[in-house]
């Protein structure tokens, strides 16, 4: 399909019709360079386009696009009835250095590539084995924080969806509020109301793209650039990526029995202005921040002018016992910013969560959002809103409730016969995963373990990574949610077999 | 519909029907906050539920309801058949200040309540009075960057979103590239091909949620916190919210005939590594980078190692001429990020925009967007895929280019019929808006005549607001694409009178 025009070895034009460029655009980039080069001298006269064409066997209005634009761009210049010529004045010598001329195309430059910011977060992800990829779609077993791919019922939703944007108004369309959805707000609204226990007002509520989102954009209102933050550790990985977005200091706190100590805490960093907590199901170990903890934390946070932001983490998935009132249902200073998702509830790539402000907090993070346009696609708002008013939402986490709790009891069971001569697993009263933590006397290596079992098709995470302070402890992350019953147990026998001695 | 509960005023509880909140959380709420309050005091007994049903007149299920709760938050005790009691142990005296029991809840704090980076950007806004109401859906004439609001096919669009989601698959639905969907991605590549004369590769195309996203993404990719960018004076003031959200400095450099002049930008900052520019339509002025620029802006980045950002502003809009080849086209040696959006487009809900990224920084770009979870929605990324990949997008720009070139010609028309005594009012070959400077020798100040033309509900944005160096210019910028037709005489005769000195 190449074609070569013997006739003009001065222009150097190869076209291809296999490329996805069209072929005047072929000429047109072509002649550019041969002009930018000097190739093709300034002022030089051009052939005819008849010429041309008739040269490299194609149509004559293609050779006519291509100089129509090198004209619109001033590297030829249309003479009337003289024809065309290479601009004489543009671009000058000076413009065209040996280096552009001689390099290809997207060659790598000389000098630093990435800043050392971004550096030191990709060193953050290599060491974190299980951050391999987000948007890694097999294999199916223990992803974590997956929800069932079967359960959601997508009809409904693309119904939904078409019927929201039929003919939507132009407050919706056009010129949306910084914080979402005018309809969603208030569904949240409404369903903390029922599921969480707590009231708020629509104009609290900032509907984000994800908990990151949230907890980024909190930080940078509330803390300036250096301050600290006490986070849990270990953690969600994710908490220290976003507080670093915030250029925040996250300063970790090992947690206890009774989930993070605000006195120990203290003692770490007794400058820091910002909590960051999940009170309701600590990620990754499962740990229930005990009411004291979580009276003394408010108290802190009301008498030192501070904040604190709840990680609601799957507090929608508990199988037995009743969940604890959340921070923001104690909390009467106004110091609470609840956070909550549905991405990990209905489905990943809906990229939504909430973020419950403190009221005081909701007119600076409007204007501020605005500013950075930060708000978060209003196309899946609508269709959520109907979603979880028409009361779809609480009889899906009903269905999945039951469902995941059926999967966390198939992997005990799995986990008992076929790993428990070297792990201990233990149940949880909520959640999307379990720990399986080797025997105290057994030598192990999570990360080893990870890449042993990802080799053989297996999806775990090392708990290990979810530590940054100097106490680590080993294990793997089994997120059941995600997992088909039928795939439990094989993969728990593949497991076994990755983790031989 | 208020019920007072006259036997049991050492608990104050008052139940209101009219709530949001259902009976039982009012109940519980009330009870929680008087054990915290001592009002109830410790290890006290309750009156049994049926007493309680009776005394605040509502069904004796609800108020088991509240006290379930209780007991599983451990602030009630059951003791078997002698009844339920307020816990002993929990929570002690220490925890509960007589600030924390006197305070309504929401009420301000003491104690810093912004960062000074949040104050300095409200500021900021409140310095732009353009910046009033991105969300602000009134009046009509003549918001910035809002396209028509008739034209866009919106029951088409709501098909799309209905096909693409009757079924995805889970590598849409569950587990996406952080770069966005594949098929919107190839689509971008395929319409840049075509609309705009270069060639990219799926792999460098990352789907964003707006052009300020992607370009504090870019920035902070490429240059650390506190490192130098070169930028527009005056320019877009997203553009140094953006910069300062990645907390990079915005070194401002006077653009001139010719657009932006990398020799001015070297004298004033010659330590910048990053040059964000707008060279086919630059905001507000609508300059076009003179392909001299162009070449040593080129030149700069690859001798010196650096970047430059293209905001392909505009570029889409032209009712005159051809466009110059952009600078991504004309880069060979990989130092060029291209920008683009369909928001402004489309509709302003989409919230969605591309980056096509110098190959060299895609895996790394990949990697901290997985890290940050800044992707953008997927839920309208395959409709849009469909819309440009079947045609729609070309024939909505055909439509849109006639119909707004109509109406810059409507407004200058007005324009010069009513404003011409006073102000200049030129034609632009491109865009989606127009200036109006005074004559020079009227005494005029834009923010005074934005907030006059607002009392009389035309919305017109100050032509200083956009400068952030020592030297402004005054001016109008009326945005004609979201103004039908018939209003734009009627909203520039109002205009006048706005003026009037």
């Amino acid at each position: 399909l190449t074609r070569r025009a013997p006739n003009t070895p001065q222009l150097g034009i190869v076209l291809d019709a296999a490329l996805p460029d069209p072929l005047h655009r072929q000429i047109g980039a072509q002649l550019r360079r041969a002009i930018l080069e000097r190739r093709l001298a300034p002022a030089a006269r051009l052939p005819s386009s008849r010429l041309m064409a008739a040269e490299l066997n194609c149509a004559r209005g293609t050779v006519l696009l291509a100089l129509d634009q090198l004209i619109a761009e001033g590297y030829v210049i249309a003479r009337g009835r003289s024809g065309l010529s290479v601009a004489a004045d543009l671009p000058d010598d000076a413009l065209v250095s040996p280096a552009i001329a001689g390099r290809a195309a997207g060659a790598p430059a000389a000098g630093p590539i990435l800043s050392h910011r971004t550096v030191a977060q990709l060193a953050r992800a290599a060491a974190d084995p299980s951050a391999d990829g987000p948007h890694d779609h097999s294999p199916i077993a223990f992803p974590l924080g997956q929800p069932d791919r079967t359960s959601f019922p997508f009809r409904l939703w693309a119904k939904l969806l078409d019927e929201e944007w039929q003919s939507p108004g132009w407050e919706i369309a056009g010129a949306p509020h910084p914080f979402g959805h005018p309809g969603l707000r208030q569904a949240i609204v409404d369903y903390l109301g029922v599921a969480r226990g707590f009231s708020c007002e629509p104009a609290s509520v900032v509907v984000t793209t994800g908990v990151r989102q949230s907890l980024s954009l909190f930080a940078r209102i509330v803390l300036d650039a250096g301050e600290e933050a006490w986070i849990e550790d270990p953690c969600f990985p994710g908490t220290r990526d976003a507080l670093a977005a915030a250029e925040v200091r996250a300063v970790m706190v090992p947690i206890d029995r009774e989930g993070f100590s605000p006195q120990a805490a203290q003692a770490v960093a007794p400058r820091a202005r910002l909590a960051v907590v999940a009170p309701s199901h600590q990620f990754p170990l499962g740990t229930v921040l005990s009411l004291q903890r979580r009276l003394t934390l408010l108290e802190w946070a009301e008498r030192t002018g501070s904040w604190v932001v709840e990680d609601d983490f799957d507090g929608e998935y508990r199988y037995s016992g009743r969940p604890l009132a959340p921070l923001r249902a104690l909390d009467r200073a106004g110091r609470v910013a609840y956070l909550g998702s549905f991405s990990k509830l209905l489905f990943p790539a809906l990229r939504l969560s909430f973020m419950v402000l403190p009221a005081s907090l909701a007119a600076a993070t409007e204007t501020i959002m605005a500013r950075l346009s930060a708000r978060a696609s209003l196309i899946a708002q609508g269709a959520l809103a109907r979603f979880i008013a028409d009361g779809h939402l609480v009889a899906h986490l009903r269905r999945t409730r039951l469902l995941y709790g059926g999967r966390q009891q198939a992997l005990l069971a799995a986990a008992a016969r076929h790993l428990g001569g070297r792990f201990d697993v233990a149940a949880d009263a909520g959640g999307m995963h379990l720990i399986a933590r080797p025997h105290s006397e057994t030598r192990f290596d999570d990360r080893a373990a990870t890449a042993a079992a990802a080799a053989r098709g297996v999806r775990v995470s090392p708990l290990s990574a979810c530590y940054a302070g100097a106490h680590k402890a080993d294990g793997l992350l089994l997120g059941y949610a995600g997992t088909p019953d039928a795939e439990i147990e094989p993969a728990v026998m593949v497991l076994k077999e990755a983790l031989a001695p």
